[in-house]
Order: C-alpha cells, then sequence, then structure tokens
C-alpha cells in the first residue's frame, strides 16, 4: 500500500489546521491519534449533547464522526481540497457505546480512485472490551485534478 | 394502508412535545408539516452552522433529518417509546442543496414490524425545481410490547 | 421530468433486443411493462431455482431484479452503452414474497448525472396485497459520453 | 473471540452437507478455505454466465457470493437453522475482479446477536495484487431459538 502512488500528502497537523480553517464546528470534535497511508485513526470524546434517552450516543453523532474521519483520510492522500462530497454512506447501529468513554474510529480507504473513494471506519469504544459499536463504508466523489 | 392496525397513536402537536421533553437538543430542528398513518413531511430550516464549504449542506445535518423524520413516523403509530433506536442507514447524497431554503424530508414507512420498522427518505429543497438532494432508507429496532 | 433532456432514446423493444444481444444468461429472466422517462416497471416471474427453504424468494434473486431494473432504466435515457456499471447497492429486505406470482419492480431514477446515476426500486408481489417485499437503491457508474 | 460463548457448532465439512442437502443449487459455487470462529474465508471459482459486458464478474454474482459467506459463517456459530434471513445489504463494487482467477472473500461476524448478526465480507481476485473488488455488509435475522 505504501507505494509512491500511496504516500501521504498532509500528516496529522496539516489536517487539524485544515479543519480549524475551513470547518472550525467540527474541528474541536476529533482527534487524530494514528496516521499512515491509506489508513487512519480518529478519537472522538462523548460529550453530553449527544447523548439520547438511556446514554447511548446518537446516531448522528456516529454519523459525523465515520464521515470527519474518511473525509480526512482522502485529505491526507490528495491534499488540502474542501470540496470532496460525500456521495453515498451505509451505516450500522450494532451496540450500545458504554458511557463515559471515548469514541475510535478505525478509517481504511479500500479505494483511492481519481473521482472516487471508498472508505471503511469501525467505531469502537475504549476500553477493554474493544467491541465495535458502529461499522460504515462512505464514498467520497473527488475534485477534478 | 388506513387500516386499525395502521392508525395514528400520536398527532404531530404530540410528538413535538414528545421531543421538546426528551430531546431538548434537536426538538427545535424540524417542524411536522403533514402526518397521516405510515407517512410524514418534516422541514428543517437551513441554519449557518450546518454549512460546508461551497455552502454545501452538511451529510450529517441530513443524516440527522432522515433519522429524526423516520424516528417521528415510527413513534406516530407505535406511541411513545424513546427506545427506538436506529440500527442500519443508507443515505445517498445526490446533489447540493440550494441555499437559502428550507429541506424538507417527505418519510414513507414500508415496514412496520414487531421488532424492526423500515422508512425510506427523499429529501429535497423548498423551491419550484422540487429535485431531490438526498435519499435514505433507515431501520429501526422497536421495543418489546 | 419530461422535458428535452430526459427523452426516451430506447423504448422497451429495444431494450430487449439489447439484452438478448449483450446478456443472453439474463434476457429472459424479465419483462419490462412500462417505461416512461425516468421510471420503469419490470416484472420477474418466480422459478423453482430461486426458491430458499421456506419458499423465500433468495435476496441473490431480487438483488438481480433490481440491478437489471436500474440497468434498463439507465439504458433508455442514455442509449445502449453496456459498460455503465453498478458501484454501490443498498437492499433491504421487508418481507416474504408470496408463493407462486410475480415479482415486481418498480424503478425511479433519482438522479441522471453525467457521471453518476442514482436509481431508486420497490419491488412487491403481485396480487391484492401489493406490499413491499423489498427495496433497493443502486448507483451506477456512467461511461464518459 | 474464542470464548466458549463463539465456539464453532459446525466446521467446514458440516457447512458443505448443509449446503448440499438444503441449497443443492448453489452448494457447488463456493468452497470453505479457513473456519474459525466469527470469521470465514469462501472462494469462488468465476465462470462464463457470471460474466458481463467487457469481462466484469456480474454485481448478482458477487452478491451471491457475500450473501452465502456472511451465512455460513452465522451458521458456523449458530448451527444448521435454515430459517436465517437476509434482512439488508449494503455493497460497493469497487474495482473490475482480473479475468480467469477465483473470487475470494474473507468474512468477519462483527455482531452475533440474539436476533440479528451482522457480517462484513471483502472480496479480492486471487493473485499478487490482493486488491479489493469488493466489499458488502449483511445483517440477517436469526430465528428464534
Amino acid at each position: 500500500m505504501a507505494d509512491p502512488l500511496h504516500a501521504l500528502k498532509m500528516d496529522a497537523a496539516a489536517l487539524h489546521a485544515f479543519l480549524r480553517e475551513e470547518f472550525p464546528q467540527v474541528s474541536d470534535l476529533v482527534e487524530i491519534e494514528e496516521l499512515v497511508p491509506m489508513r487512519l485513526r480518529v478519537v472522538m470524546p462523548v460529550r453530553q449533547e449527544n447523548l439520547r434517552p438511556g446514554g447511548t450516543v446518537s446516531g448522528p453523532t456516529m454519523f459525523t464522526l465515520a464521515d470527519l474521519g474518511v473525509y480526512l483520510a482522502v485529505l491526507s492522500m490528495i491534499g488540502p481540497k474542501a470540496l470532496a462530497v460525500t456521495t453515498n454512506c451505509s451505516i450500522d447501529f450494532m451496540r450500545k457505546p458504554e458511557s463515559g468513554v471515548d469514541l475510535v474510529a478505525d478509517v481504511d480507504l479500500l479505494k483511492l480512485g481519481r473521482s472516487l473513494a471508498v472508505g471503511d471506519v469501525r467505531i469502537w469504544s475504549r476500553g477493554p472490551k474493544c467491541r465495535h459499536v458502529a461499522r460504515a463504508t462512505l464514498t467520497y466523489s473527488l475534485p477534478e485534478a
């Protein structure tokens, strides 16, 4: 995977700076923990406003985490092109996240073509059990070079 | 569709009151415009914090609208059971919403079983063109009777 | 929807002839019943080899029906371009089809762009109840003009 | 993963025998190569009848492979219950499979609950490149114990 065609164009610091500039409303939501070509780990602390009755993290919150994770993984490979847009997402909510611990999203870019990118995301609650709470796949349409 | 098994258990006023009580953080986001058994229209005004670069409404915002729409349609049929939870969503983002106009989501409940409900959502920008900007399908797992 | 940009380029006879030429292995599976711009109805007779235990029509059979339906709807609008390919499908299987009756698939093209088309499909068993047995959404990548 | 709750109830030989008995029409399509609790590899030789114009393996063929793979993984964990049924599938077709080589599907069961199971599938063409041609996620509804 790490051939010259698949080298990083932005590192974690550059991605965070880009988010703060272009998406200030979400730039504080996540922290990039690991980044290698085609693979990324982002972490989202669980906050009160994201909770549903029974202490469940909301679906939209997990969608946002998955969407941001793939977006950052794509930008890390193609550079700071804000206009990459999500065209499709499928997401499965499998278990109730544990309360009071961070959510972790592991992103794999499965395809990075000229016009489309596909990323898989597995979301789990930080802690000893490491069980998946959600999975998602997103397709991004990439702007013309 | 309107047989006795498919009568409304909550009307729009009851649904709005339920949202304000249980989900104050989202209760102001949407307004129910039409509600008949198995079918619902909700409207969401577009606000600045939902915009992405280029004026596009964010994917998470449209996901939230679709998710809330199916949730309200399900509750209208089964009554105020907060613990209905989304288990799956597929969503396609097809066009850039027009700026400065409300988003409208039309929800069809395609299945309302004992343990699962499936709802289809078509989202469009209010205005003369009426073109779809997104579509989604959500599955809800229903609490035991 | 029926503006000049959205006129039919192939009618039902032309589509059937195209299938027989290019996809002889599936050309007998379906019959086009209705075709207007952006909308199509195809019918598939249920055959023994498609049945699962308990008389259920198999998932792959319904997938094939949905895929073919959107493919034909796309070709009807863009002409005989065999290389349009499916890039994504989400499908929900909601009820057991009734046995001994045809399956009907109603296709709506929600988007027909230069490079992507999105079609929605609702599948139901022919008969008095008209209940949906499945729904699907497919994205096709279109060959360059 | 290999705790007592997650032990195999059927091995590869038992699964093949079950397929031959219950689904003779598909039992020759696939071969189980590896099987451990919650994880399975199945292989499908590419045959002429599955090809589309340009030599592409058809979408329905890959859907069938993904569906069978998750079905077998579920049965390996819950025993020979033919009535487990697919309720949802999302599938992304990412690259053209190489011609003349087998398709390999790696299945991960991400959730095995009382009533629902969720499995992820990655499909690739056997050969030196090992690039993914498709991915899918399927939900199965499990019969009552």
